[in-house]
């Protein structure tokens, strides 16, 4: 029995709920990325499966790959938007997934969501020119414009579910571990690696 | 004169650093993406110009366009990685070209720049099952093999200065607005931004 609200099968939704309240070990995920240098600010990631619902993840659409590169005035080629930008897509993007998502399970139903976001960053913390100015962005605005049912504190309620805007407002836990490897070390495995060139 | 190390353009990097330490407003960048709903967790975000170094910035590559969907385990169609792959995406390219910028400004050459990025998440947070467990990641690993010169110790202290890196550790101030739309009306112009970050 599939109902749709905001295009989310809620009735799969509340399975998912009550699966997960029977057996919490269903909710823990983990995603992953790689990403290999290419030179300067240029680089891509490759998105393979994740781990969640107690099983390995994947679908004929992986591996996704992304790329990003740093503008021209940041002495790049502007292959690909830079990473603070990547910042700000996926803060839209999981705000707005967690907006249709959170609505649905309310029956609250939306006809469209767009959104603007802006993130102010003085490069003066990054270049090392001030250790008073923080590297990352000092400030994000982000502004929703929603047609459908709900109050305005409604909907910024059930935005607010949303991951990456914990992540990015309160900070979480990075572990950084930096190895070394030899020139004439082999690369570490990578699919297209398995496979001598044309 | 250009003299690449890393790829990167030192002689215009020392430039960038003094006309900034000159007139510190050029440091100003506010970078901007907008985002358009499409159902459930897909969205599609665009991403134009950016503001920085005292003028509005574009190029021909650009606007740049992401997708996010979820996975069907997630009741997703899975057309593009999701907010949280995305969110992990920015962090390894930002730690990426980070250390490729800054190890180049110190000499310090690299060949080869490979990172994998875990993050776990527990999603009775975001289900709202459980308010005792946050709704984004727990814990963030990120492991870099590196080739090239300087130590593990040097090259882990370069890639701190990462914005992203910054942001996810320490969090930033996200000011959240949402404007209710009524069906008849048309969508905002979206206006270029003219003026220069406050």
């Amino acid at each position: 029995m599939e109902e749709l609200v905001n295009g989310v099968d809620v009735h799969a939704l509340g399975e998912v709920i009550e699966k997960v309240r029977a057996d919490p070990s269903l909710a823990r995920f983990r995603f992953r990325v790689s990403n290999r240098w290419d030179e300067g600010g240029h680089s891509e990631t490759t998105i393979d499966g994740f781990y969640g619902a107690g099983a390995e993840q994947t679908s004929d659409n992986r591996p996704f790959t992304l790329e990003a590169d740093e503008a021209p005035v940041l002495l790049g080629e502007d292959r690909a938007p830079n990473a603070v930008e990547h910042l700000l897509n996926a803060l839209a993007t999981c705000m707005t997934g967690s907006l249709a998502y959170h609505a649905a399970a309310r029956g609250i139903r939306l006809d469209r969501i767009e959104s603007e976001l802006r993130g102010e960053i003085d490069l003066r913390g990054f270049l090392g020119i001030s250790d008073q100015i923080r590297n990352g962005f000092q400030h994000i605005e982000a502004t929703f414009r929603v047609e459908g049912d709900g109050t305005e504190e409604e909907l910024a309620e059930l935005i607010r579910f949303s991951p990456v805007l914990d992540v990015v407002s309160n900070g979480t836990d990075v572990s950084l571990r930096v190895e070394k490897l030899e020139a004439a070390e082999a690369p570490s495995a990578s699919p297209e690696e398995l496979h001598p060139p044309a």
